[in-house]
């Protein structure tokens, strides 16, 4: 429960700046070396890796060095896990306004009955 | 797009700690006060105070004083958005899987043709 907590403070907090959900962006497109992950983003490379690193604690993404090219890549099953955390609380919310909905039709049934 | 942005950095930053998720997980079941809020917690009252501005900066709370007692109340639109931003990159994600294994079924297909 505890490391699972810690994932996502990691992964929320990776997804927290606007620099690395456009890396993310541009990761769920392909794999990218640094330099691609930069150059849109008009990111210095030492900006870029310190990003990296946040969103490899975060789970999101990992990275491997071959030569002299890092190349990232996208790990999904941390935004499916951020996903299902959100929708989880969604449903619950939306359950609740179901059985609300539910008690006021029964309460509107039993008034008619009476009418 | 600037002001979605910095939207999404407060709500995901809200998310990224395990005593605000757990002020969500109890909001998610209805409006609570303050101290309902801290008894399961075992916070005081000045740290729920911070969280909750946390959570109202990121708009995923809202809160009301009547009299001494503040009532808080979930925003369930945030909780959506960052599901939808989360959604929308796994289908971009999945997509370019679906697209990879049509192709790899095409090749098989061709190479099937040529035997």
């Amino acid at each position: 429960m505890l490391n699972q907590s810690t994932d996502l403070d990691r992964m929320f907090h990776a997804l927290s700046d606007p620099g690395r959900r456009a890396m993310l962006d541009r990761l769920v497109r392909g794999p990218a070396s640094v330099k691609d992950l930069a150059e849109p983003l008009a990111m210095s490379l030492p900006a870029v890796l310190q990003h990296l690193q946040v969103l490899e604690v975060g789970g999101l993404v990992t990275s491997q060095k071959i030569g002299r090219v890092r190349t990232c890549s996208l790990r999904p099953d941390a935004l499916r896990a951020a996903e299902a955390w959100l929708s989880d609380r969604r449903g619950i919310w939306e359950s609740r306004f179901d059985r609300l909905g539910q008690f006021l039709s029964e309460q509107d049934d039993q008034s008619g009955d009476r009418s």
